[in-house]
């Protein structure tokens, strides 16, 4: 197994990581069909989790089920958290019970709550009551998947202001290894309500005498379990946390989120954006079934039917100015083609800055106004180049079809410009997510608006 | 200042946090032009840095100019670490070289070092000599901007393989000053090589005299200097790290990145894909100017004149058959929003695919396979919508033109399809990132093709 040595580290991975590539999903997929389970264990515990789970998604269905009953229930635990949700549930279905019950134990209560969430809810509910922490699942369960409190784990270490920092240490010790990643200790009163937070490091240098009370610190950020994980996400980024606590409305502490689980919501959030501006819906993953992913794709292609229909009746409403001069069909794509891009432009920096926090809706004016100012430069700049071609190749009568073409080029480029960048405020005014302005829908606008302008310069200056 | 008031947080953000809103900038904007140092200074010790940056942003440049000088040294530095390169630059250009030298000092290396690299050379160069950590930042400045030796800051605790946890804790105190977050001590050679690392909990949990050696961890994940940051968040996310260690081509330790970096590098790339999707060149911001936003939207808006000049030219060659029956004109829209939106769809899955690991270039055929039969699923559903909506509204000679359509839209929605989840394995292939697929490139070429394929089934079937 020459490409997995783990001894050859190539230039630009880290040193010592046994990679998983198609030699090494080949080789294992020999072994686990002629059932070599020793040999299987030993090569996996060269691996980390994380690939350990790109291994079962490259590996032929019925070895992925058998590597992942074979694997010890920790090390399957680990895995499995690291799964897409559709290949998961899918993986998991057919395990026995205990296998199972085994996994989730071995999980944090947030990665089991997640595993939970997306498994048949029959079957979550047969078995939630034979796992340690029923109690806790259950409550997590309860919380919006989306939310803090969905994203929050329940392990955490609580200490009490009034204990010394050698009672604290102890126990610290004692949770520690229920609480895989340490980073914060939680100071709360005996009803639970978090009153300040210490870290690991005033923890390991404060004398063991010391009061929590007189060096916790007490001006800290936390959330509440109904924040929404996005908010969640532009918290922990902007004040540059590692974990953050969750409270519930009465300010008792609940759980608390660790940085990776929010790296992961940062990159799903903009996966998210990426498909709604491609123009897809419900959340397409690389191994959903051919009928979902239909599904999740006809309903912008519709969409984008019916707004290129509305185009089209632009186009035969000015059938006779077409009849007069064929030669304007064929700057129809040039008219659509300008008014999308230059529109999907100045939309994608609106939706940046509005998200970043760069741009707030009050600046819906001074936005536009700057925007105008680059449309009328690059639709100059555009007409320019389109009359300078039109001439050079000699199309139609060229005078009066540079003044018709030129003038429309400038005109759709402010226009497609301005409402790019205005649309993405009034949909953030709205309350909706202003990534879908860059999609479909945006393109299909302008289809409409310029080939309406072009036409009626056409009618008047051409024809 | 009743929108500002911290003791009123609103549902969905943390209790305790003063927001930055309009209210607030016109607050701070009032106090600053009439000089009311006291009460600024007052207002912003409750504002963390991230929120000091943001109201900077918002406030009137020479308000923000003057904000920066009056703020703390520290606070100033915390505050400029967390602004956008542009912005920044042009807020410290004339400030005295004094206060910048007092500034950066507060910095961590990394952040220091990503200030001075947007400075104009010859100021930072005047700067350099004038720093605590000349030697450091000159090291770091000669590092890609964009490389893991880039991003790492030169702040790390080191400790030795034969200490005891007593002398390894002794360290930690010593460096606890300078080293701010701290999650993990590196356990190094004399010569500076990488052995291990020993989280904080082990060094809070373990017994004085015990060597660091016996409890240290060997498994450890590392990057090298030059390996490219998209990389690095890659392995962070992968691994669920929160500082990884960046090492030299003879494993030696030159430095640690910590996961507040990475997370904004993460947000970084997911932009830049974004703009590349968008049809955006040179990385836009909020606060560029008009000519700088102009030239790097340019490129896309002319590559999109090109192309569509193509599909211009397809059209010019069937005008024939467009003089014969201008209804044809009416259906370019459907065929070229098809094509586009079709071809992006798939484009975007296989983008996010390859870039989460869950695809390879190796899995192409698979990929395509699948998406060829969603293709004739949608297309076949959107063909039949067009068909009947053309045979309500009565346009043409209905069965001819149902037909050229019907087989038309089938046609594209598989090429289109296809393409789409072709190029980005391509492009990977090369080397080229694949965000570039989604862009104008694969409308433009699918508006090409798509018009081809009407023209000559119009010209087969319906003339």
């Amino acid at each position: 197994m020459p490409s997995a040595a783990p001894d050859t580290p190539t230039e630009d991975r880290p040193a010592g990581l046994l990679e998983v590539d198609a030699g090494v999903v080949d080789d294992f997929t020999a072994l686990l069909s002629h059932g070599q389970r020793g040999m299987v264990l030993n090569l996996i515990a060269d691996l980390y989790p994380a690939d350990i789970a790109l291994l079962l998604r490259h590996l032929p269905f019925d070895e992925a089920r058998r590597l992942l009953r074979w694997l010890p229930p920790e090390t399957a635990g680990d895995t499995v958290a690291e799964l897409e949700d559709t290949f998961r549930a899918s993986l998991l279905e057919d395990l026995p019970q205990h296998s199972l019950t085994q996994l989730l134990d071995a999980l944090d209560t947030d990665d089991a709550a997640d595993v939970l969430a997306d498994l048949p809810e029959e079957m979550a509910l047969d078995l939630l009551p034979t796992l340690e922490d029923t109690e806790d699942l259950t409550e997590l369960l309860d919380y919006g998947e989306e939310t803090a409190g969905g994203l929050m784990a329940r392990e955490f270490v609580a200490i009490r202001p009034g204990w010394t920092f050698a009672e604290a240490t102890e126990q610290v010790r004692r949770s520690s290894e229920e609480v895989d990643e340490l980073y914060t200790a939680y100071v709360t009163e005996s009803d639970g309500t978090l009153v300040g937070v210490l870290s690991l490091k005033q923890l390991l240098l404060s004398p063991a005498d010391v009061l929590v009370r007189d060096v916790m610190e007490t001006d800290f950020i936390s959330v509440t379990t109904g924040v929404d994980q996005e908010e969640v996400g532009r918290i922990v980024q902007r004040y540059d946390l590692v974990s953050v606590p969750v409270l519930d409305e009465h300010g008792r502490l609940m759980g608390r989120i660790t940085i990776d689980d929010v790296v992961d919501v940062i990159r799903d959030e903009a996966e998210e954006d990426i498909q709604i501006m491609s123009g897809l819906t419900g959340d397409e993953g690389t191994s959903d079934t051919i009928f979902r992913i239909s599904r999740g794709r006809l309903p912008w292609l519709i969409v984008g039917l019916i707004g290129s229909g509305l185009s089209g009746s632009v186009i035969t409403t000015f059938e006779g100015a077409l009849q007069q001069a064929v030669v304007l069909a064929t700057f129809i794509p040039i008219v659509t083609a300008m008014g999308g891009n230059a529109a999907v432009q100045s939309a994608a920096i609106a939706v940046q800055g509005l998200s970043s926090g760069e741009l707030w809706v009050d600046d819906i004016f001074r936005r536009v106004g700057k925007e105008v100012a680059v449309a009328m430069v690059n639709g100059a700049v555009v007409a320019a180049l389109l009359c300078t071609a039109v001439a050079v190749f000699d199309l139609g009568d060229p005078s009066l079809l540079v003044a018709t073409l030129g003038l429309t080029m400038l005109t759709i480029s402010v226009m497609a410009t301005t409402n790019g960048a205005l649309i993405p405020f009034i949909l953030t005014r709205f309350g909706i997510d202003p990534a879908s302005a860059m999609g479909p829908f945006v393109t299909t606008l302008n289809d409409i608006l310029g080939l309406t302008v072009y036409f009626l310069i056409a009618s008047y200056i051409y024809l």
